[in-house]
């Protein structure tokens, strides 16, 4: 019985993002100028999924035939069912995205209550696909392939390899043309953001849909089924054949689909017409029926409360990422408003004191996360049985992402308002719309920021948990960091996260480049298109950010997949075990470290816009935009490319673990 | 009779500086006008030094009675003397460096082969005064505490406490100085560089000395000591009695000494006249002496060639670092011409690829530092005794380290001859002067670029060893990853170079703001000063570098001695551990990423410069400006002090060992 909650509990997130599907299908998508623009978007959107997916298609048919050789074929089985998930989840959510965002801007024009509705509800969709078809998926194939959960590392390997390519493809694309029609439309033609006269401005428009609604939902729901699965090996083998306990994961991550579910109907319902306060309303209500839900499912499952504890844990350190993030990168702290001064001796002060605050703002989330580590490793009893505590760590991150429908529908909701807002701008609706559709996008802003201190600190427990269950399925019982491999391992796993960046980094340049000479060209070439008489090939533009990302995402997710299987084939499995350590804690020390000095940087430049330093215009404004520039792709490439980077090297690790215990460490017999 | 071979070596070493200053002093020191703007820096940077020592006074009283009552006396004298040793190298060597350059500038004026000579006699007195007294103290120290290199350890932390204030005071005094002298004179002024109406331009040369000459020498001088201390420590646990071979790396640095003393003279009494061949020339005879020598030692005392080999993986991997540096900071390979060519589209694009540059370029070096350590582990028989293999990694750090006295020679040289070239714009020497120290100049940069290269690979690699010192004091025979208490340990430690880095760049911020500001108020304030009537306040700029400089390297210094005692206090020694592998990999990797974004920015503007891109004054120009300047706190302050940091935070972890393995864990034991 209890084993099919988790199935019944996904049908039912599924249906409900059926549901408000239709819903939001039903509304009024607006004139006709509207339709048209939309039109572009959703189509440029579709186009760039539809070819990713022909990518996407040869590398699984690629490497489950290599999970098959080197594994066996049930795993593969799942890596592909994993991956497929996760496509779909992405297709489902960006369909309705592109849908949602029109609907929102005509919905603006009648007041900012129906427009929050409709954009909450389409970033729910998503939220909604994410946890219904990870808990359903991971529930089936863990009955269907014989209640063991060591073959669903694969639907956990699937999901990060697609989550890797999603997050890096769209990270690329959306910087791409963000950069690109920032810096020729607004900074050289003088026109403004948005302008329908820009070349790159569809492209741009379609970049937030493919990076923070797609990006980001493939980026929750690998740490979403991540987490879950190493709850669930580390469990297997701690209880061996008490079935109840074993799925004490699946079953908390029931609770929270049914909170998520709950939270999200308060929300769309609220008829609170703060915006702010509406998401709250429904984020509480969420994490209160978590709180509620675990602490009986801990006591009646494991009789005691120590369970809980670990999850609550989880829960606490998450929002508290998340609330401290807020005092690196809001204008009502010192941070933002120290480099805004810095802005005033130009240019580079700017960007040092940017990258200082990055910098510094990794201090207070690594203590938070050792807190919560060692918590609930010690809650668990880690002291007398280490796996026990191993396991404490994996039910925190569990627990820490028992909401992801409702952290990943506040997170899509903020893209939506932000489309809503390029469509109204371009279909010229009154300013009144715009002015609401940002209000609702900055709130998206300030929620979304709390959604990226869960995503590194989950990203981070999530790669502790799979770690261990990497260590219990090699047997290992130590990995010695006095062994020289283990410190080689240490120190190659420690500098991938940054040749990872050089080389998103390095991407989002070269195909800004690209763009930045097609906009001056189509400038240059196409008669009356600065008078808004001819109209500018929007689809050369979408086309060269669809190009440059499917181009640029190959290196990096291949070097994802092949460097851990090296290592240890090479060193062994020490050397992979130092690997994934030294790359988790550098990897989340650059995700902190990019995502905040990004986010400051921003939001000195809107505090400088609204007044500060001399305001828009003045030379402190120029120095900010720079600093602005510099955080895009810090901020929504490589930043957030670095928690699935770790999580998928961990999970690369556990799939082939076996092989590389069994055959691994060629180079040191060598030696020896 | 052997033990004594050290102590007579470093006489040699000192009596070789000391004949060397006095043919310095000798020399002409140019007309009125240069003796005067020379006596401005000299007496900067004394008063510098001055009020740094009674800051430092204080420090090594407090720490000294610290290890007195944790440690025991015998530690405590040898701290002292670590400390006071490495500030009189510091203060011999500027000395000398501030008499050289007005010297260097007069020679200039009689031919470019008399430069040289001056130049590179005032380096190599620094280079002297470094492996002499480095070398002399320790040997000293082993025979008087009865030949216990346990005690020694002291020397080492207070060699490397005085280096981290030495390096992070020199650090953020010269780019104070540097930032502000070109932000307001050249760029608002309008005056070129080195003019003596810039009241900053005397601070600006003052920094020269205090940042690349006194701290790079005391960061070479920790260095060297430590690696020899590792190896002496491990070498007694080896070996135990056999004193020829716990004698080895002192035997090695002897020749060590004796090879660079050889390179030194031959590099100044060279006919070329072509000064890179001339300091290559030394480099070389200096290298091959010292691979024959330690070919030879390992023979007789080992009876084998395993240990030469260990010396040998290490003399390459630090060549290597700094070939590959070459590659990715000079302007004839594609990375620096890359940055060159996106300062076309402006700021932005510039920092986002040279930061992806210097991501990009830790790859390489991070291979080649594992590739010596595996090499140099498993020739010396790790795969049997692990103790031996951590052995032959501590002989590759003192093989890397053996020609120190050349390295900080050239090094040193650099600086001396920049100082010169400012000297001669100043004093208004003809232009034919300043290309001959311009040229000097730009040699000392490349050699410079292979110095950092030795500088990061070996405190890498004394790190590493000091790291098993740390590990057989404690009697650990494994540091578990799997315990969260390491992984908590490896998490803080890899933050800690982030801290650091933010808390030395935000210094340098705030100080050259203070310059900016004092700099355009005397523009401002005192009439004739543009037109060379009126004298600036040359005083005011030097005291504002000098007291910001003290200020801002307590905060730094004092945490990179609290946290690993901290630490290991709490959470016991495995955490510790985790700490200095945590540090040490991030630490190497931020370290490179700076220096070498730092170069290859700065080499981006002087390609421009030479024409590329629109040349000087165009808006590629700017844009490359501004790279530089950014360039300017990570390659000179923040980079190099994160060699200090991971070695210093090591050997306070060394020291301490006993104390914390005693003591230690006090949270840890209130969890169980």
């Amino acid at each position: 019985m209890n084993s099919y909650l988790p199935i019944v509990c996904g049908i039912l997130a599924l249906i409900f993002a059926f549901i408000l599907t239709k819903g939001i299908s039903k509304e009024d998508p607006g004139n006709e100028r509207m339709k048209e623009i939309s039109g572009y978007i959703h189509e440029g959107a579709m186009a760039f999924l539809k070819r990713e997916y022909r990518y996407l298609s040869v590398f699984i048919v690629v490497v489950a035939i290599i999970i098959i050789l080197a594994v066996d074929y049930k795993t593969a089985i799942c890596f592909v069912f994993g991956a497929v998930f996760s496509i779909l989840a992405g297709y489902c959510g960006m369909n309705v995205a592109t849908k949602a965002n029109v609907r929102t801007a005509q919905a603006a024009t009648e007041g900012q209550r129906k427009a929050l509705k409709i954009a909450f509800s389409g970033g729910a969709v998503m939220g909604m696909c994410v946890v219904g078809l990870g808990i359903f998926g991971l529930a089936l194939l863990y009955i269907i392939l014989g209640n063991d959960p060591n073959f669903i590392t694969g639907f956990g390997l699937g999901a990060s390899s697609i989550a890797l390519f999603a997050r890096v493809g769209g990270g690329i694309y959306t910087k791409a043309a963000d950069v690109g029609a920032d810096l020729v439309g607004k900074v050289e033609a003088g026109i403004p953001e948005d302008d329908p006269r820009n070349p790159a401005v569809i492209a741009d428009n379609v970049g937030d849909n493919v990076g923070d609604v797609a990006g980001m939902g493939a980026d929750l729901f690998e740490s979403y089924v991540g987490s879950i699965i190493s709850a669930l090996t580390l469990g297997y083998f701690l209880f061996s054949g008490e079935q109840s306990k074993i799925l004490f994961p699946l079953m908390l991550a029931s609770v929270g689909v049914i909170a998520s579910i709950i939270g999200a109907i308060f929300a769309r319902n609220s008829k609170n017409s703060n915006p702010q306060k509406t998401l709250n309303h429904g984020t509480y209500i969420g994490g209160v029926l978590v709180i509620i839900g675990s602490l009986s499912l801990s006591i009646s499952i494991f009789g005691d409360s120590k369970a809980f504890f670990a999850i609550l844990a989880g829960l606490i350190v998450g929002i508290s990422i998340g609330k401290i993030t807020e005092i690196y990168t809001s204008d009502e702290y010192r941070f933002v408003r120290r480099i805004a001064k810095q802005s005033e001796t130009g240019e580079a002060t700017t960007i040092i004191s940017g990258f200082a605050v990055g910098m510094y703002s990794t201090m207070i989330p690594i203590v938070l996360i050792c807190a919560g580590v060692l918590f609930s490793f010690y809650i668990m009893g880690g002291g007398e049985n280490i796996f026990m505590g191993l396991y404490g760590i994996s039910l925190a991150a569990v627990g820490m992402l028992s909401t992801t429908g409702l952290t990943v529908a506040v997170d899509a909701y903020g893209p939506i308002a932000d489309n809503a807002g390029g469509i109204a701008e371009m279909s010229g609706l009154p300013s009144s719309v715009r002015e609401i559709t940002d209000k609702l996008d900055s709130v998206g802003n300030t929620t979304a920021a709390i959604g990226k201190g869960f995503a590194i600190g989950s990203a981070a427990l999530t790669a502790l948990a799979l770690f261990a269950s990497y260590a219990q399925k090699t047997e290992l019982t130590a990995i010695n960091l006095l062994t020289p491999v283990t410190l080689v391992g240490v120190l190659i796993g420690a500098m991938l996260p940054f040749l990872f960046g050089a080389l998103t980094m390095e991407s989002v340049g070269k195909a800004a480049n690209h763009m930045i000479e097609e906009v001056r060209h189509q400038f240059k070439t196409i008669p009356g298109i600065m008078e808004g008489k001819a109209k500018p090939d929007y689809k050369k533009c979408v086309d060269i950010s669809t190009s440059a990302a499917l181009k640029e995402m190959i290196l990096p997710g291949v070097l994802a997949i092949v460097v851990p299987i090296a290592v240890g084939m090479l060193l062994g499995v020490e050397a992979l075990g130092g690997l994934i350590g030294g790359a988790v804690s550098s990897g989340v020390l650059i995700a902190i470290m990019m995502a905040n000095a990004g986010g400051a940087w921003d939001n000195a430049k809107k505090f400088i816009e609204r007044g500060a330093h001399g305001g828009k215009g003045s030379d402190a404004h120029k120095a900010a935009v720079v600093g602005d520039t510099v955080g895009d792709p810090f901020k929504d490439t490589s930043g957030p490319a670095m928690n699935i980077l770790i999580k998928l090297m961990t999970i690369v690790s556990l799939v082939f673990a076996t092989v590389i215990a069994n055959n691994g460490g060629i180079l040191l017999r060598l030696f020896n």
